[in-house]
């Protein structure tokens, strides 16, 4: 009988999670998946996601991929999962894939997305997990983080704003920025970002250097700077974990199966 | 020095709370408030709140009520206790209110909502903590449901809807129902219900029995029986608590020191 290769869409609320990845000891979002995963299918199943988010972090759309025997159809695994699953974790839909599929390595793009909230208006409990609470009296000036989302555009080389020697493959630090735009609505101030990869913490490194410069603490210079520089030993600290969403991962249309 | 009397309103994530009121040994909203109040004041202050919300259930406008020293204005206790509450609760406002103001005897009016995750799309961590996730393949049907909260407007006594010997006051179990609507949208079933007041567990009891009729488990005229029972003997369980949030209290005007 031949297995399916399923995707995942995979939404959870990170603040009581040490990241994605499984490490002893620790709850993960990947051990949890797996350990449900190995109940239901009654034996190990490894389970490989699209990114490894951090500790604290978010998702409303990361893709997990996972090879399971015929009998569980898409909806069926999404059911199963879903009554098992704790609170904090959901399968919010499930893709039977071609055989090549792989999580991380078949992905194009992924889209995260970056909530600051501003007025402390914002920092209400229904909120409070989701977002950075800006601590100053005045708001990080718009028109500084514009400039910035404005040169992430395109192809560079992102050393400046990545964990040393973390690069997910090899030593390419290089990365294509498809769509990166600052908006301000109701006391929040969000970044949408999308790329064909990330190095690990570049997010939150972008955005930490990103409202440094809003504040007017640091030069729209120091972030062209950052963005040629050979290290990140100029970079500002990372913003925290809490304001971050991994949004969305993309695959070409012909990898899914119903696509066919 | 006149003291001040300030009403606070007070947002908080009920999860991980014991409910409202102060107990020994557990963690509740007026005991956090109560212990932060006093660090601050630099010595014991009580906090009355309007409603005493049950374990679970959360609050997007609570109102509570404390006697402060007159250098603490409404901003600045505001914000001193923004500071120091933990990350569950919130004080969205805080009013100067004349020295008569009671923030349970004054409140006029009460507003809760209650909402039901329908479609399993709708479960996501984002929203799970502040829905009762319905268990059936099968939504609640709306027409009961808008006939139910129909019947209910006006003046009723609720003895078929409360906990037995929890009236707030002496054994008064009327209760002046001002706006009870169901509204659907986004695989969510919400109710919006006002009051004069509520009598414990009542909101919960209305929509556990709602939705058995609802799911055709139960007849309307086992509604309209419980409208006029003198005891909850038939009543079905209650709502779960996570799908509960006050959302308002209405004091009269001429109580706010603004208003003068």
């Amino acid at each position: 009988m031949p297995d399916r290769a399923i995707q995942l869409v995979v939404q959870y609320d990170g603040t009581d999670f040490s990241g994605w990845q499984v490490q002893p000891e620790t709850r993960t979002v990947q051990g949890v998946l797996e350990a449900t995963l190995d109940r239901l299918a009654g034996g190990p199943v490894r389970v490989t996601g699209a990114g490894r988010t951090d500790a604290g972090v978010h998702a409303s759309g990361q893709a997990a991929g996972a090879t399971l025997a015929e009998h569980w159809t898409p909806e069926r695994i999404r059911r199963a999962l879903n009554q098992q699953l704790p609170h904090d974790v959901w399968i919010v839909a499930a893709h039977e894939m071609a055989p090549s599929f792989h999580a991380r390595f078949s992905a194009t793009r992924r889209r995260y997305r970056y909530v600051v909230g501003l007025r402390d208006d914002s920092w209400s409990p229904f909120r409070r997990r989701f977002l950075h609470p800006w601590p100053g009296p005045v708001a990080p000036d718009k028109a500084h983080l514009d400039w910035c989302a404005g040169q992430l555009l395109g192809t560079h080389v992102f050393r400046g704003f990545a964990v040393r020697g973390t690069a997910p493959d090899d030593d390419n630090h290089e990365c294509e920025v498809h769509d990166c735009r600052w908006t301000k609505s109701d006391g929040l101030l969000t970044l949408e970002i999308e790329a064909n990869r990330f190095l690990h913490h570049m997010v939150r490194f972008l955005v930490g250097t990103m409202l440094e410069i809003g504040a007017g603490r640091r030069s729209r210079a120091d972030f062209t700077a950052l963005l040629a520089a050979p290290d990140n030993d100029d970079v500002s600290p990372p913003a925290p974990a809490s304001g971050l969403t991994l949004e969305r991962v993309t695959y070409p249309a012909h990898l899914y199966l119903a696509n066919r």
